[in-house]
């Protein structure tokens, strides 16, 4: 009896045991995964695009969406599936980060990417770096093994070189659909009466991801806007405004015309009105492009996910690329505004 | 009777619309004028100071507060009120600013500066440049007279260059004090043992003025971090970090390890709390320094002021050089914390 009573006693604590302990582990398994991806805003019509253009920007984005989803549901963090999407997007030329980078007016490119870790607020970012294959990996290095939180120019080119990331001919960046955009845009800039529509030129890339320890991370990646000056850094780059992530309330990537992002914090103003204003992730994005961007005059949209996988995609232009996918559904893509 | 009644109607019309009218034109000479500014925060203790440094920080505090007062004195603009008070603090090498600027770890010197308008979001900044005797008047000029808000390197200098600003050569920001901290910290990060105080490297200068117009301005600029990485860029350059400004709320300038106002958004912080929190300035500025900054371990500070010209002086560091002056007052200046 004394016997069996030890036995029920050890059973119960294992029991109890079990019913603490297991959760704690296996409870990861239950979070909501998510990843949100964008790859610019800007005048994108149908009537702009071609059938096949259509069909290569959602399978990119969809590519793209599979690659982060396959590193969130193997229980991958939040930082691992942000940067493995963004390295595809900059491998990608449809895109105007890494390969795809526009051309300054100099004729070169200057690439920008940012990171941020939203259990800790660690950061790290890049500006007009021009050497780096994959700026968001460097973003990501300067984060984690330097002291630092921004490097610019030539010293984050030879940081990242040391760091043994992968290194490229600036040629590497050459592209005729971009050099092209440059020469029609230098053109366009000695005609006083040419009408250039500036949201035409800028585009970015961008990921925000939720993994099952539920926590938040957010980056974003830019070649920049087609023939600015030499040395112009935009909001990529600049924590609070292209790239902002706090697991208290959510994680945002802004793609659009930088200045306006900056002057106005964009990307950590969806964050300020969910904290301080209560307001769901869609009803702070929403007020942020729709109200503050809108009337300060600036184009551009964001793309922004909440501690619960809740997400929002909004922007002023006529397009944005971009799409979503949650746990292991299907990646949704979308590009025009009526979609 | 009825022409005395006329006279005394036409009186009660002159005098309601005089009452009415007089203060809308004339109120601006009543408005309170205000300017704080910061010389930087770190270990600055009375022990570590001779009585001539000692009252040489006073007079250059009291000397840019003068400055920037009698502009707003005359009705001057605070815009022009931070830039002329940055540029006397530019110019002494007793500040980590322009001619004081402390050194790279390559013993080069690269200064960044930023410059808002609280009246319509208007910013710019330049980052990492080498040849500009008065950052800050680089990035009023990126402000006013380029369509971007950042500039870094090489394409900062050769922009301010074509805006005529005023340019030396390298070797003008040599100064023996900053050579051998540097020298001092390389030895130092040699060895091992050695307790290095990192807080005792940088510094930064920052101004916020409150002009008769209602208007804020807010500005920094720095020298960087003793030994800092190449291409590093701190918080003075990045806005809502280092510097920001709006009429609604207040204008913010910020000093300290630069990496942890980036993560945190340290200035703009204090804005957020102001609007969206209801708190004054000053209890803004301590929750911000001594709450948020304080818990993830930064070190540093922050001066604000807010649209009524009531002014926050708020560092967790043993000292902070600081100052500010209203209307036609006397100034009045601090260094340490006990002040």
């Amino acid at each position: 009896m004394g016997y069996d009573l030890g036995i029920m006693h050890t059973r119960l604590i294992i029991t109890l045991l079990t019913l603490t302990l297991v959760p704690l582990f296996t409870g990861a398994a239950e979070r909501t995964t998510a990843i949100v991806i964008h790859g610019g805003a800007g005048t994108i019509t149908r009537d702009k695009m071609t059938p096949e253009l259509d069909k290569a920007y959602r399978a990119a984005l969809e590519k793209a969406l599979e690659t982060g989803q396959a590193i969130l549901n193997k229980g991958g963090s939040s930082l691992d599936a942000v940067e493995a999407s963004i390295r595809l997007m900059e491998d990608d030329p449809l895109f105007n980060a890494g390969k795809g980078a526009v051309f300054t007016h100099s004729g070169t490119n200057e690439l920008d990417a940012s990171i941020m870790d939203g259990s800790n607020h660690d950061a790290g970012a890049v500006a007009s770096v021009t050497i780096l294959k994959h700026p968001i990996t460097a973003a990501r290095a300067v984060m984690e093994k330097s002291p630092h939180v921004m490097l610019a120019g030539r010293g984050a080119d030879i940081f990242a070189t040391g760091e043994g990331l992968e290194i490229v001919d600036p040629s590497y960046f050459w592209t005729e659909r971009r050099w092209k955009q440059l020469q029609k845009k230098l053109v366009a800039s000695k005609s006083a009466t040419a009408t250039t529509h500036p949201d035409e030129y800028f585009g970015t890339v961008g990921v925000v991801a939720l993994d099952v320890h539920g926590n938040i991370a957010a980056g974003t990646s830019t070649g920049g806007m087609t023939n600015k000056k030499f040395g112009r850094v935009g909001d990529s780059p600049i924590i609070g405004a292209g790239t902002w992530a706090s697991n208290e309330t959510c994680g945002v990537s802004a793609t659009g015309h930088g200045e306006y992002f900056i002057r106005f914090g964009i990307a950590r103003s969806v964050s300020v009105l969910m904290k301080h204003a209560g307001r769901s992730v869609q009803d702070a994005a929403d007020d942020v492009i729709n109200g503050t961007l809108t009337e300060a005059g600036g184009t551009g949209g964001v793309i922004a996910l909440d501690h619960d996988g809740n997400i929002a995609m909004v922007f002023n232009t006529a397009g944005m690329y971009r799409g979503f996918v949650k746990g292991d559904g299907k990646p949704a893509v979308f590009i025009y505004g009526d979609e």
